[in-house]
């Protein structure tokens, strides 16, 4: 019954989720969230999941990627690399829902990846329950049995402009006291025992004076600031060193190999990135020059956890560190990123997920962390249960929306509540 | 039955196989030569093989990881190196066979890939067997159907010194005209249609005249020359440009990384290497000097099959060639490199084997070239079967061997020729 790995369906569900008003240097988090969650099923009648961004540039490109897999063996990822790479990418499309560089270059390659790292982990999630192996046994086994998470922390409003979207109950965190609040609920409900504060929001003195809040109220806590490239060199030289004893990297204090390269020559603090390294073509310049002492790698950008784990042997050979970047995402990346990390012995430092803000899920439990981290699943494949009518219910938002959420755009959001907003360009201080 | 992939039983076996008395620059090759046979067994009842070095040393680190295995997964190949970094290596042995640097630097760590490469094999033929999948699916699936290899030229005697083990039909090669005969027989026999010839045996002007014959023979043939670092930094200038119209590239010429950085920056022609670059430390500086265009692989130095496309990722984001080297082996250690070549997309150019020259093997029956090919096995595991009467036979001649052969000492054979030999120190020419 399931003996036969062929496959011979591939869905896509394209679905709307919860986000709350998140602050970045190009705008808020847009009330919905669009990620795309697939599935691909075998002749012997398993299903694997996968997700990955939901926008309409990814689901252009996932449609004719769906249609060409029946007939194609799941253990065939090396086919399913070269299969999209011939789906051909609308160049028109590219740049329309760009997010302001926050996810480093955007190049057709690198959209395509996004798209086949969802179809990559189905294809794993697949195989693992055919073959009752844990996905982490497909990657080599993991070397740990629970991965450690750091909170995510976002100056953010109450709620999103003009009341749209749902509510919660986190309140407003808009300066060091609410970002010392946030991090204590973190810290309190899931056990978080680093912390990483989204900057490029509100003026460097600002983002210092949270900084050193967050290092008051948990000494020795390992702390990150990232402002998404948002800070000229210079600036990103002054903060470093005003911080230098507080934290344990600095993310994409610029914009650019360069302008990393220069900052890392003049600070002892450790550049984390998600920006100017976030493909292997991007390798050889940033590690020459010193850039990025850190790479943040996301398994949707990469291509999946295989190439995810190239990137950490990549890492390790040149003595560079690794750990995990986080994009608004759902409990089926959570699991992935979870699996892999669990297999990957250079893994650094504690990896990001922006799982917590998320208040909806597709899975029938959500995941759980303990102490800062999740346990690492030995059930079959990725060990999560797709909940069927949530799914349904978040797809129907999706298809009822009039097309103002499917595309991420935060500057757009912004001005919901500053009519005169244009997405800064960098370097914005 | 086989859904339990726990370790039971490790079984280690020596074996001496016939090996021709091929040169190089330390010697000639001993009559006999030293292989270990690794085989895993599983609760299910699933007996996986591996294969690497045979030689004192490897044994002396295999016993102890054999023992420490049982009870563990054969999907935890992360453990599997994790626990080979515990297994003590005696430093006093480890210079004691050393085969004159042909085997790039003999450090602890690269002994122990060496050896945990053989468990590796065997934990990923005895998975695949037991979930039904060839090796090369559990590496990412092949991306070639057939993966080429090339000729492997000697210079070589008719019979080695004092008629010691067993004879063949080869005759002598000790000139061009004697080595463009044998590529002709390994042409018409397996269909190869590149050729490599081991050089550093006679003076550079005479190996230059066997690669113009060779030229001559076999017209648009890729060819590569391999002198195993016998050469002077000017002297590998002057034969890659006297070779560089016939050459796909020189493997090499001289020893350590700035004397091949400093050639490579002399000529046009690549500069491949198996002993430059023989484990991940070496890579950055390598790399960042130029000094290899391509890294030949061995799976066995490397540590196994996914530590080979570790390196291949490695090649891959920084542009350089990858190929794979060989050393005497078997039929195991033959599929296993076919495996992980059928999936390395970048693998640039036809892989080296020795195994034309083995006449002896443990397997049931021959791998076959068609065309200088193999075909990938698509049968679980390896895809091989195990004769345990001719295991038997090859490891009762280890046991009843006195010492001589079971350390490879291509210096000592030659002594039998020539008592005042001593392995000439590089560069040579
Ligand atoms: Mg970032
Ligand atoms: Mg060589």
């Amino acid at each position: 019954m399931t003996a036969d790995l062929t496959i011979t369906d591939v869905r896509l569900t394209p679905v709307l989720v919860s986000d709350p008003p998140l602050l970045n240097t190009q705008g808020v988090h847009q009330p919905y969230a669009a990620r795309l969650i697939v599935e691909i099923v075998t002749a012997g009648g398993i299903t694997g999941f996968g997700e990955t961004y939901g926008d309409t540039k990814y689901l252009d490109l996932a449609r004719p990627l769906a249609e060409a897999l029946p007939g194609r063996q799941v253990t065939d990822l090396n086919g399913l690399f070269a299969l999209a790479a011939t789906v051909e990418v609308d160049a028109a499309r590219m740049g329309s829902a760009d997010v302001g560089g926050q996810r480093g270059v955007q190049t057709a390659d690198k959209l395509r990846l996004s798209v086949v790292s969802a179809f990559e982990v189905a294809c794993l999630d697949a195989l693992g329950k055919a073959r009752e192996l844990p996905v982490h046994a497909l990657l080599g086994h993991k070397v740990r049995d629970r991965v450690e998470y750091s909170a995510y922390l976002f100056h953010r409003w109450e709620q999103h402009p003009g009341g749209q979207g749902e509510s919660d109950d986190w309140g407003a965190a808009t300066d060091p006291a609410g970002i010392v609040a946030q991090a204590r609920r973190f810290a309190r409900d899931h056990g978080f025992r680093s912390f990483k504060l989204k900057g490029g929001v509100y003026e460097p003195a600002e983002e210092i004076a949270a900084v050193r809040a967050l290092a008051a109220a948990f000494p020795d806590a390992p702390l990150r600031l990232d402002p998404n490239g948002a800070w000229s060199v210079p600036t990103s030289i002054e903060v470093a060193e005003e911080l230098r004893d507080v934290l344990q990297y600095l993310e994409d204090p610029t914009t650019g190999t360069p302008g990393m390269a220069e900052v890392a020559s003049r600070t002892g603090v450790p550049l984390a990135t998600n920006m100017c390294v976030t493909t292997f073509p991007e390798i050889p310049e940033a590690f020459a020059t010193g850039a990025v002492q850190v790479v943040l790698s996301d398994h949707h950008y990469w291509g999946g956890l295989g190439r995810t784990r190239e990137l950490a042997a990549v890492c390790r050979t040149f003595g560079v560190g690794l750990s995990m970047h986080s994009n608004t995402h759902l409990g089926i990346s959570l699991a992935a990123m979870t699996h892999v990390a669990a297999t990957v012995p250079n893994l650094d430092y504690a990896c990001d997920s922006h799982y917590p803000w998320q208040s909806e899920d597709v899975l029938t439990g959500r995941l759980t962390f303990r102490d800062g981290c999740l346990d690492v699943s030995d059930a079959p494949g990725l060990g999560i249960e797709v909940d069927r009518d949530r799914l349904a219910v978040l797809h129907r938002r999706w298809l009822d929306d009039d097309g103002t959420m499917r595309d991420r755009d935060d500057a757009a959001a912004m001005r919901r509540a500053d009519p005169g907003w244009v997405a800064p360009s960098v370097p914005r201080w």
